[in-house]
């Protein structure tokens, strides 16, 4: 049923990132591998950390340690003359809104 | 020269973001689109509104009125049974670590 013209833009599922401690980072992984082995690598490495919330964007809610670790794993995995990583390390009261199709998101595993 | 295990990992850019005032909002939309027309719509609408930082990641620095219009525009774009559009609102302080290449940054379009 066509409701109007804003209906698409209304059917969105809005999330507020809050860590529950201080010493926890919620972190988003966003990346773009050129390389098809390079790029499932990634996956198989981010997928150890967090969830998979598009194909080529991971969120993880980490230690100091992990993120640390974390940061040094997938760094390695890229070729950094053709390939980007982009690691936001998210502050309290991030919110996020999204559309369309989506895989699990952070919220479905920690509960914050 | 390899000066070592740890060289790649070290070799980073990090952009902290501050939004200068409270009435600007910081964005990043990231999307997953099946259809090649539809993906080329999306760039053509957030290149009105933010710099590429990689292949289907914008970020932006919008009044809350740009902000609510950018929603409005991408989220018609998709395809909602088989797209996904995320769109981050980030809190100040948000920090971003980015290995390889890099397209155009916010911090190089907007001064903080």
């Amino acid at each position: 049923m066509d409701i109007g013209v804003y209906d698409d833009y209304e059917d969105y599922e809005e999330v507020e990132f809050i860590a529950k401690s201080d010493k926890r980072y919620i972190v988003l992984v966003i990346y773009d591998i050129v390389d098809n082995k390079k790029r499932n690598r990634m996956v198989k490495c981010l997928e150890r950390y967090g969830v998979r919330v598009q194909k080529s964007a991971f969120e993880a809610y980490l230690s100091k340690k992990k993120y640390e670790q974390l940061m040094k794993d997938a760094s390695r995995i890229i070729d950094k003359e053709t390939d980007s990583l982009r690691i936001y390390l998210l502050a309290n009261n991030t919110s996020v809104r999204s559309w369309g199709i989506g895989d699990k998101h952070i919220e479905d595993v920690i509960i914050f």
